[in-house]
């Protein structure tokens, strides 16, 4: 019977600017008794990887532009941080009060283009940025996983991002390394004959959004979630393949 | 340590209009050797509860209207089935040549408003709808397992949907039955003391993703799905609940 299952290593440290993310994930997987096998996907949260790329800024060493002071008006938000968010971004798609919805310079369609309070430390004024290059942080904790334990691992790193029309944020991949992202079942034949002719499924993201469940965000401290029994192939798109082409999208 | 299970029976029978197929389920979940405990979470494929109560259409039986024969060429695709869309639909929000997006009638935003070929069986001029009333058919499942078994379990179905922004579909859960489809933080504290504001997390959403991960698409014939080890707050608001308001949509 196919079966799956997923764990999330309990006291998992705290993550600190310059530490050896990968050496950490090896440690904390070592002493877990689960020993990571090849297939295994391990999906790790963003916030942990930005903090250990250093990827932090403090809002009191931020001087806001003429530009940011106008959209904190408009989007009634801090200047400073709406300074960095503009940094951060390639656009700024919509804007009401509260809500800035903004395209991270990695393609990513998020609010605040990654700019994040929660899970930081040192206090209000303290926000973290997405990774610089996620899919190879994916590929830095890959290859740690792979030597230490002898496997061949997927690694996804997963950030929860709101979207269109439903509420609710939900996981995404927004890095990866070792899997496909996508699963492509056009050509396939359903169990009555049809051949599917459009069903590519976004794999990568229905992980970060299962590891999600698990992951918690009030401070359960479990970054880690290794996932088993997923079939997945191969190759290193990155979470790129995941960004639709903006001239293809419907709702630009 | 947290550790959350999935599980699809295998050899889960073909599913033909009028079958109870609350009843089948029960029969399925009692000849696998899993049985359902209180607090698990059961995903059951759109696909299957349409087909059981009969939200089946053949295309040869359609006369499409002129509006129909309109958008059939815009969008490039049967008029038949845009006549089927058309019923289905509250609003078509966006065409183009092979893509059709609608508002569903309840309230869902996808392709084709829920209309669809595959794994529907009698050839190629057979289509699905929608269940009626998903959250219906998901409490009635719930009501046969908790009955049968003397548990509290959740009910999910889940359909695959696109979205803006990003490629490939994903599970979203389009009814829901024992559990509240959002868990809020907002109000809670992270890790470091910092009280959340905006965070909530469209569970239903990650669990009809992480179940369909094991489904598959292409005849796998897993149309069933048990997670257990997930947390979740009761409540009966329905998959309405992962609705927005289109008022406070600002991609709309």
């Amino acid at each position: 019977m196919p079966s799956v299952s997923m764990y999330a290593p309990e006291n998992f440290p705290d993550v600190h600017p310059g530490m050896d993310l990968p050496a950490i994930i090896v440690d904390v997987l070592r002493n877990s008794h689960h020993t990571p096998k090849t297939g295994d996907i391990l999906v790790v949260a963003q916030k942990i990887v930005s903090k250990a790329e250093g990827r932090i800024v403090d809002l009191r060493e931020i001087a806001p532009s003429e530009k940011a002071l106008t959209l904190a008006r408009e989007a009634d938000r801090d200047p400073r941080l709406v300074e960095v968010i503009l940094r951060e971004a390639r656009a700024i798609l919509r804007v009401r009060p509260g809500l800035i919805i903004a395209e991270h310079r990695l393609g990513f369609i998020c609010a605040n283009a990654g700019v994040d309070h929660s899970n930081v430390g040192g206090g209000e004024d303290v926000v973290t940025l997405l990774p610089s290059d996620p899919d190879a942080s994916a590929q830095a904790i890959k290859r740690a996983v792979d030597e230490a334990f002898g496997v061949d691992v997927a690694v996804i790193i997963n950030d929860s991002h709101g979207r269109p029309f439903r509420e609710g944020a939900v996981g995404v991949c927004i890095g990866v390394a070792g899997m496909d992202p996508l699963r492509s079942y056009v050509g396939m034949v359903d169990r009555y004959g049809y051949v599917l002719r459009t069903s590519v499924e976004a794999i990568a993201d229905e992980l970060a959004s299962a590891a999600t469940l698990l992951m918690g965000q009030a401070g359960e401290g479990r970054p880690l979630v290794v996932i088993r029994g997923i079939a997945f192939q191969g190759g290193e798109r990155g979470a790129r393949a995941l960004l639709r082409d903006p001239s293809r999208d419907l709702f630009r």
